[in-house]
């Protein structure tokens, strides 16, 4: 399911009922690419599992039927709208860094061997494990097509068809996009599929919705997504810019959200962790690294690597949605194709970048001074 | 189950079935720690799908009773004995490197992304995901009481006292395991368990048995075992050495076997890995890769992780004998305390030093010199 704004709406009590339904195939592609209803079930359970941990930010699911592949939930009402539309028409969302920084820190955290067993971790891993459909899907439309030639791939031509084959003969922008090994690794559940379509907010309240794409693997590719698609958002503002508007402060509200994102995720996650350090988690047993000195050396060791690969899951991103299959409304939305291929070219280029020398940056800012 | 050969034989059919039963309980300790009786499922689903991969080197099994714990599987009739015990008595296999690397090339390769599709692969993934007790084990004994006081540690004091100590004292060295992320890598089927007591061998048989802990994790785990357990040989022959036999020509053949076993490890696992480029596995899409010199990137890549991961695992392997609760019969064997605490630390040293250095070694060579 893709969530009930998306789709047609099937039933709605009194406007706090919300209900969707999955269809047996990808629907941004159509019947030809046939997918498992079952991915309701999967986003169901993330939905429930999400909103215990970060009840602020995530729906409550009120009724799930799995034959129906049908879910009602909390009613995400007016003037709620999604995250990519306001960034289209240049609104800010003061709380959007403290909000999602929130949702990502309790649903990682929580989910991750940091706060579980490995018994609880395991049982929850095998669970997701059957939502591998959609975890292919994904490894194919962002992992794999946008560095070899497919037929979905498509882009803004005749301007970027030297910057697509680039993107394709770069021997070591495709090395590093392999290291990310989005599938080997059981982190925690992630949402999927995080970018700003699956947020809703108003200038209060940010709401996380449609993970369907939830299983267990590398929190990075959360995070990265959410980062990623904020700067696909600063690159497409120089096309939304006119007259009335160069769109240079919300250029600066966009880095500083985006640095914001990274910095309160950060102190929540690390709080949490500091929180918890003698609960049950099993990773890193206090009993074994409680001096202050190496405790606070391990969660800087932990941290510099989920930052690194935050980083490269949100190049990756940024890569797939200038030259895959699936493109974001931020872009398109920009008529002139010239404009809108200098935007895409320079997001690609710092996106590439990015994922090539991820392992140099040390702060969100000396990334976003990149951008800039 | 812990293998026929170290438990009573529950009935033998003219000398060419053996069978093996579990007990409820981790059979070193004793009924104080209960162990799941689930684990024979385990050993018998990885004993099957190893034999298929690798025929030559591993028992095939002609009946499991789930309801009994019960494995009934190819008898390994005499000479073969336990490779710990040739390794003791300075028994030379000629063979040894060659049909390790074959089994380890073979039931990794085939189980991993490289040859899998991502389907197949988490199908596997969630099925072993419920041999979750005997992993918590391995967790346990190996990655986390070694480096915190516990009443299972032992250790031949008071000879190693202080070396016990500084083991719990080292940041870096605690810093190094945490690394390994033994829990959180679904790379391959694992034996789980792949030291010297696991391996049954003639001059011209090498058996893999009891993979009762096998799962998707790491495979520098099994890797790691191995050549950690070759090592540990190696640094006990000076307790074995007598006026007959100074045991030096035999340390030379262990160092060989080490370098061996690695190498032909490297030469197979890539041979079955190009063999099998264009075949169903998702991890490296040919269409992507499909330069020559990207190829042998890619490759050089992959395998250089694999080593120093290997060499991580083999340290922990290491250290985990000597200052943890199961120790080997290498060293126990050695009766002269002081001389045998004396074999202990230099190979603790050299397991520490290799955690921590791991990286630093290109070639398995470099790392036989280092303990020389």
């Amino acid at each position: 399911m893709l969530g009930f704004h998306k789709i047609p709406t099937v039933f709605e009590y009194e406007d706090f009922v919300s209900c969707g339904q999955s269809v047996p195939y990808v629907r941004l592609i159509g019947e030809s690419w046939p997918m498992t209803k079952e991915r309701s079930y999967f986003e169901a359970t993330a939905l429930k599992h999400q909103h215990s941990l970060s009840p602020k930010h995530v729906p409550e699911v009120y009724h799930f039927d799995r034959t129906m592949s049908l879910i009602g939930m909390r009613y995400i009402e007016p003037p709620h709208i999604i995250l990519r539309r306001g960034l289209i028409a240049g609104i800010e969302y003061p709380l959007l860094a403290e909000h999602m920084a929130e949702f990502m820190a309790n649903t990682l955290f929580y989910t991750s061997l940091l706060y579980l067993t490995t018994t609880q971790h395991k049982n929850a891993v095998a669970e997701f494990c059957a939502n591998v459909e959609i975890c292919r899907l994904t490894e194919q439309v962002v992992f794999s097509d946008p560095y070899k030639i497919s037929e979905f791939n498509r882009w803004t031509s005749p301007y970027l068809d030297t910057d697509t084959e680039a993107v394709r003969n770069d021997n070591n922008l495709k090395l590093e996009v392999a290291e990310l090994k989005f599938c080997e690794k059981t982190q925690a559940l992630i949402h999927g599929d995080l970018h700003t379509s699956s947020v809703m907010v108003t200038q209060d309240s940010t709401q996380v919705i449609d993970p369907e794409f939830a299983f267990y693997g590398p929190m990075g590719f959360d995070i990265g997504a959410f980062l990623g698609n904020l700067f696909l958002a600063y690159f497409a503002q120089d096309g939304h810019a006119d007259q009335g508007n160069d769109r240079k402060s919300y250029k600066v509200w966009i880095t500083d959200t985006i640095s914001g994102t990274w910095n309160l995720f950060h102190k929540k996650f690390t709080s949490l962790w500091d929180k918890h350090k003698e609960g049950p988690g099993e990773a890193f047993l206090y009993a074994i690294y409680n001096n202050v000195e190496l405790w606070e050396l391990v969660k800087q060791k932990y941290m510099t690597e989920l930052f690194h690969d935050s980083l490269g899951f949100a190049a990756a991103k940024m890569i797939r949605r200038i030259v895959g299959v699936a493109h974001v409304e931020d872009f398109e939305s920009i008529t002139d194709l010239v404009k809108r291929a200098d935007c895409e070219r320079r997001a690609l280029d710092f996106a590439k970048m990015l994922m090539k020398k991820r392992r140099n940056f040390n702060t969100i800012t000396d990334v976003i001074s990149a951008a800039q």
